[in-house]
């Protein structure tokens, strides 16, 4: 690793692409001076979208890449042929050793899929997760996995607790952080035989962070635990129910600030304060989820959203690069007794 | 039927039982003149409670039951020997054709195992659901399953997307309910084998209301659908994530407008259009989860509840026997061409 970071950028990946990379990187370098940018995608495109950023030229080199990932393409197809992507490229650039970490708004299968082959499994690790932070009432939680593995045996929701920790202690600076598997209720007999027995290996094993046990949906936002443990389903379930649930709560105030004329006079009032609570539960500010447990530091920004939310994403990345997210993930996995994580992750990872 | 509807109360079920029940039953009988109580427990304290009540008296019979069921125990201790609780005599009143439908706040897994083993299945339903509704944009939205079945096949998901097409249609007055199965993405190839062969089913039979295919978890509070069919695990995860963020959301919007001083003032202009929102969105207006699928009429109540939210309960028992909830469900499951359903069901309920 240079001096200076160095990101590797999907330029083609998300609704608004290539604007919200080229515009994001922008805005993400007069945030992070020390950051420069691989733009990977339609060299001519990219670069004549680059002139129009002031300043942003001399922090980017573009590296081409004529072909795309839809949206809707499978994940099987793009591994056989998709070298020639933007997507590809980008991901291939931290292999090189060209780049200390990528980004991209695409196509989150692919992008798994892609990351996996070329990245490939940190050494011990046999799933990959999918984590994301979000705002809690005590300050944020951990939620992992949201979405690359649908059905979890207990030694991935180990191995999970094992990330979410590492995560939360070394990017979030989360002294001890607490971890809790997500159950349909707290007591010992409740849910399947995999989260039963995670929980036992857990209260088992000796792991870094304080392993609380069962946690239920509500303790997520009330921020409970610093760190969630689920499956891919039902995270991605919880957290876009989540989202929903926020949008929904939040279109009742805006009505209900236009209920009535007093109403409205109390907006008057009241909209400083407001501003701030809108801007502090954006969920640009929440953007970019990690992928855990590559060897290789990849990021997925959510692929509606938009220049600033592109930047907060493009933060994330920089902060697993710059805290040594994997370099602790590698230091936690080695000091595990030999056998504790999944029997065929050795093979699998060598 | 007698031209009086009669619900049976377990009346010392809940966290703060028997208090919420007899103080319940008092606020329910003044919304519903044609209701009357049985209320089963220790017979001495339920008749020097509803002497205290005015005017409950009249609405009102004692059952004796001796014992009690408590919060922890098992399900599996209470089917053997639970027979003397105001649970189970609840139940029984019931399949006694004493009750038109019993209440409870108490212990979920045991209410769940005595209805099963008293009331008996629906003829053609293989597993019974539990089913709760909430406040979307749109109106509201019917979820199941809610922590009855963890794991479901996908003729377990068909019976659900059947029962909560019937109590949307019939009891929420909801015309061509439409339907989603819970998914993590839209794409048919989404998901465990279960949920596409569910989809699968879906699509090919024809059934009443409107199959829509997979909605997300963001689907929800949106309102996408009238009804969000799901196995056990991720519906009681879902639901008790969406309660937990609105809570979170509301202790914002508190913290808001105690912020500053203009917050403060803003709030004098605002208060009663916030106490009509906090009104609509109590979640004592939500409260009261139907047991689907039974032979007889059983709503669980949160256990945590107070008498305002008991009485809610008890008024979504009195829907469902005023508007035939269950009658509706034979009769649609009777239309299925045989064979439909889960194979086992029809020697099972026989």
């Amino acid at each position: 690793m240079s001096d200076k970071i160095t990101i590797a950028l999907d330029a083609m990946g998300g609704d608004d692409a290539p604007h919200i990379v080229v515009a994001g990187a922008n805005i993400a370098r007069r945030r992070h001076p020390d950051v420069r940018f691989l733009l990977c995608g339609d060299a001519e495109d990219i670069t004549a979208r680059v002139a129009r950023q002031r300043g942003l030229d001399e922090f980017v080199e573009v590296v081409h890449a004529p072909d795309i990932v839809g949206p809707e393409d499978k994940p099987s197809k793009i591994v056989r042929g998709g070298q020639e992507t933007s997507m590809w490229r980008s991901i291939k650039t931290v292999k090189d050793g060209r780049a200390d970490a990528v980004v991209s708004a695409g196509n989150t299968g692919a992008l798994l899929a892609i990351a996996m082959l070329v990245l490939k499994r940190l050494e011990g690790i046999d799933r990959p997760a999918i984590a994301s932070f979000f705002p809690t009432l005590r300050g944020e939680t951990v939620m992992l996995d949201l979405g690359a593995n649908l059905r979890c045996t207990e030694r991935n929701l180990v191995e999970y607790a094992i990330m979410g920790e590492v995560f939360a202690r070394t990017v979030l600076g989360i002294e001890n952080p607490t971890i809790g598997l997500l159950n349909i209720g707290e007591e010992q007999t409740k849910g399947n035989d995999a989260l039963k027995d995670a929980a036992q290996l857990l209260r088992d094993i000796d792991l870094p962070g304080e392993f609380v046990g069962f946690v239920e949906g509500n303790d997520i936002p009330a921020g409970a635990v610093d760190v969630v443990v689920t499956d891919g389903f039902t995270g991605n379930v919880a957290l876009k129910t989540a989202e929903g649930t926020a949008k929904l709560i939040n279109a009742f105030v805006r009505e209900t600030f236009r209920n009535s004329f007093w109403a409205k006079i109390g907006y008057i009032f009241a909209k400083r304060s407001f501003d701030k609570l809108r801007s502090r539960s954006d969920p640009r500010r929440y953007n970019g989820a990690m992928f855990l447990g590559l060897d290789g530091v990849c990021v997925k920004s959510h692929g509606g959203t938009d220049a600033v939310g592109f930047a907060t994403a493009i933060g994330v990345a920089i902060d697993m690069v710059k805290y040594g997210g994997n370099a602790s993930l590698k230091t936690t996995v080695e000091s595990l007794e030999p056998g504790i994580l999944s029997p065929q992750s050795a093979a699998v990872a060598s």
